[in-house]
């Protein structure tokens, strides 16, 4: 099975990151395919950077849609997801849907943290739109630069912890690693905070090989059918 | 006042179409540039072609900013209305969402009339997203390529009304054209149906014209706060 | 055009504030009728007062009907206007819905700010009443009785930069001024608070002119149709 | 104990059905005063003539409110509701909330039958504002004038059920009969369709005993705290 | 009428208590069986002892369903109460869902004070279950094992007070004791909070009275129609 | 890792062909023990037989618990599934939220098809619970008892494809098997039907797989926190 992992933004550092997290969890059978764009935001921090990178991820998608099985979308923002599952019917995975519905399953409120204050609005539409707002306890933001997450691993965990902890207080069951800049540091924050810490690459990841596995499809019918003038099957 | 109208698409002659309806209804001391983006797809009937034009409308928005004092976004799906929010202060008025706030003052349930099969559900989201779901009473689509409405009036006029005597049976109270394809056909449509018909242009036209005249902007707090990267009040 | 702009309550200091207000905003060619009732409660602070009120509101649109092109019902509770919008068949505009709609437009979170603690509540069952909760962030009282609020301005406009202050820090990303009796003081706060204010009877003037404009009216068709005893068309 | 039951409406036939139910199925202890104001409209189809009624019930609470323990307001749109328990401290129960929290303890889903094609709007509205919109099955009239309804029994026995078996078809569970004018039509109809058909006069007086049986009292803190000091010309 | 009244643990200290607050607001026809199962968790403070505590109640009512004319269960979480509709005719009340209808009629927002910290999550589950979300202003606890709540009683009033002050700052209006073990400590708490203070086995006591007594059933069409084995009609 | 698949109810055919679907999807790696209680109803088609079998599979659980990495509890109702949850700290995932996570992803709206049409309403409150009810597009029964499903394969595989039409008709983009006795028809009717369709078994074992594998545990805060120190007689 080979699966698509694409960091929208042009951060080499992150996507190093991602594929690091991805190579970790992924099974024994699966073949990553870890990149990211060659021009375009190095940090998604607003709708607009990502609407440049959604451009720029659908590019790639188009031309290695022949040659994959399954593809994860690795910004928690999800941007360019409907556009991706439309014109796709390998299963594609955002990893912020992914790790809010393992959130769900795994307790009854869960909180997000985030590296920007931005980010707490655009989380909060987020989960709005994916239908969760119910399970949703509360979005704590660490307030470093994206691309510093990964650059500072010390101070991160640091301001994890801190914000995690916050969460806790304001109800939350489980943590949601609200950006990609972040992933790695789940099992260590897990185990500071003594509660679920779900890595959001580790998420889409196994959720797509799920889904792949399981000989499951985007529905072409409905929402997510073919561009008119795109129609293939 | 200046108000951009920009229809996402590279339409010529839809963007006439819009043209003259937003000149109908525009005040007299309001100056209008309505634009469309030379490079892209003609219409926009998919997720795909949404994002594309949205990199294209951004890049209007963007060469144009300095001398508009409102923006109206004249396609029915609001693609990249969040972008185009975030990096402009003055207002900026989606088509759809403009519509939808006028038809829940005029009636408790409005039903959407679009062009193809494939909108339905692509509205049915936007209805949700906007949060006007209580007030939804259903979409009916003509089954006309988007290109068709404007070129074929005489057919689009003879579906529009069968599909509207569709929505009056699931409860409507109010109609909205949903796709700026279908701009100019309120009128007639509403004396064909006897209850309000919304044209989505005008809609935009006019609230743009209010926000604006009111020295109103898009808040620069919170989820339409400018990107980090772009902060410049 | 000519619009009625009805002031539900008997003060003529705070029906002289909103027609100064309303003429500030309206168009050149539209006609403002600003009028209140002559008898009835001098404030609307409850339930009860709200509906004495009606009947003297609904008395007024009746004796009337055959002359304005629009109505305003200028008072933040929308008293009366599921009736109003009843037997008119002209656009009838609530000024609480009209603001809600507009902030909607400019964030994603507002916050209302109102003249006394009882309002809260009622402002609450308001915002729930039309469908806009998820995008409340809160309601704050400057504990001022509506009397006084155009009588002692200085402290008006104290107190609401205080409240505004607080609603920011409950994540306002705009402000709305919840009672009639507060027109006219958002320009200022805007200016204070550095995020838009919207003043609610200009938000209700300009969106019937917008509706009065484009040829639409209350559907006759469903919740609003005439009175079984009136029917007219 | 002394129950105040108010039909808002001055249909003498209506009040003395009202009369009738609320004696068969009040408690040996409790006295009824069933009343009904002197003018206004004899039958309530409209919003505007529930705003007439609701004044006329609000004179006849307060010229009796130091004399009842309890009051059922019986008229199926729960005209002036919020007022009446601003202004008492004793139980105030609208019949529609109380029938609606009857249905919703006896099945998952109810429908509600209504005399009016008007009503089924209004209903719609009166099921979303009390927030049970997930429990209603749908709201089917007999088109009938409400003054026809108790004139006419056999006609309405023969329409109801004709209109239950369609809800029935809809996915009742149980039917609220959806216009004080249908009581006493209750045990008939659910013989004849075998699921619960609430009477909803019942319904409020039993709630309305309970109530102030259990000791409790409309809260005077929040939404329905007392109206601040009158003011009138 | 005969009305069994069921607390499914088996502690014989909170059965007394629930008897005598029954007994204290049944009507004087009604004949109460107050029972408990003999084996079985003596406290239900989690879903486990609730599934095990099912089994027994569930057996109970098989034995004696020839008897009764409705049923009370009495413990906050509702346990087994899908089953229990489903398998009898005659009305069955969780205390639960009685007290929440009861507080929504009595004003907009209530809080839950209940025993332990871990119910304040079951508590909140419970109430979106219900469907009152948009009512609920919080959940309080006081931090007792339920068996302690009778067995001190000048302590749990101390921190019921205590917790029902925090509650009134959270904005309720009304407040439910959210436990069977918290059963006649309303009235204390009524006078010394100054708000509406509901006793939740007196309110399904009550109600399972008044649907009894109004002719009212279960309805065995959809969710409680009866289990395809067990059909007896 | 050893994952407990746990059918409730005791239907050696049933659990051997949930054996034979665990087995086809999951990894290489893990160990499956598929099991089911020795007694109790042989099919859950009611609340009351849900009951039963809960205490079963609990005790299942219970003695198991020390050799297990992740339980799947292979009944569509999600009977007993809290209680789970709280007992244990490995993954437990419901086979109905697992294949309702899977169906969000894939499409906008799902249909389910069940057994039996008292199973429809069941279906509707438990996608009610989970928050999907936006997300539906309807329930269908192929009106078969539970029993039958395995045992008549070619009655079943004709009548979910009657259903499934049906579905498609309805709205829906995929199809979920809503029973364990279907499980294995899913890729017969998925070729039939053209749009996905998601065997909930299979659903369960890879999403049990993914958590365990990804390191986390139920929240052992909040409403799954193990149940306080258990009291029995």
């Amino acid at each position: 099975m080979k699966i698509l992992v694409i960091n929208p933004n042009t951060s080499k550092r992150m996507t190093e990151e991602i594929r690091k997290t991805a190579e970790m969890v992924k099974n024994p059978g699966t073949e990553l395919i870890v990149t990211c764009p060659k021009k375009g935001p190095e940090s998604l921090e607003s709708y607009y950077e990502e609407s440049i990178a959604t451009m720029e991820s659908l590019n790639i998608i188009e031309s290695m849609q022949e040659r994959i099985d399954a593809v994860v979308l690795a910004c928690y923002g999800d941007p360019g997801l409907y556009a991706m599952k439309e014109i796709l019917k390998v299963p594609v995975v955002g990893i912020a849907e992914a790790s809010m519905v393992m959130a769900t399953i795994l307790g009854q409120k869960f909180s997000i943290l985030v590296a920007l204050d931005k980010s707490v609005s655009m989380m909060e539409n987020l989960v709005l739109r994916h239908g969760f707002k119910d399970r949703l306890s509360s979005i704590r933001s660490v307030e470093m630069p994206v691309l510093d997450l990964e650059a500072k691993p010390e101070e991160t965990t640091k301001k994890l912890t801190e914000a995690g902890k916050r969460a806790i207080q304001d109800g939350a069951e489980t943590i949601i690693l609200g950006c990609a800049g972040l992933t790695g540091f789940d099992l260590k924050l897990q185990k500071e905070l003594g509660i679920p810490v779900i890595d959001p690459v580790k998420a889409g990841v196994k959720l797509a090989e799920a889904l792949s596995f399981m000989g499951l499809t985007i529905s072409k019918r409905g929402l997510y059918s073919y561009p008119p003038k795109m129609r293939r099957d």
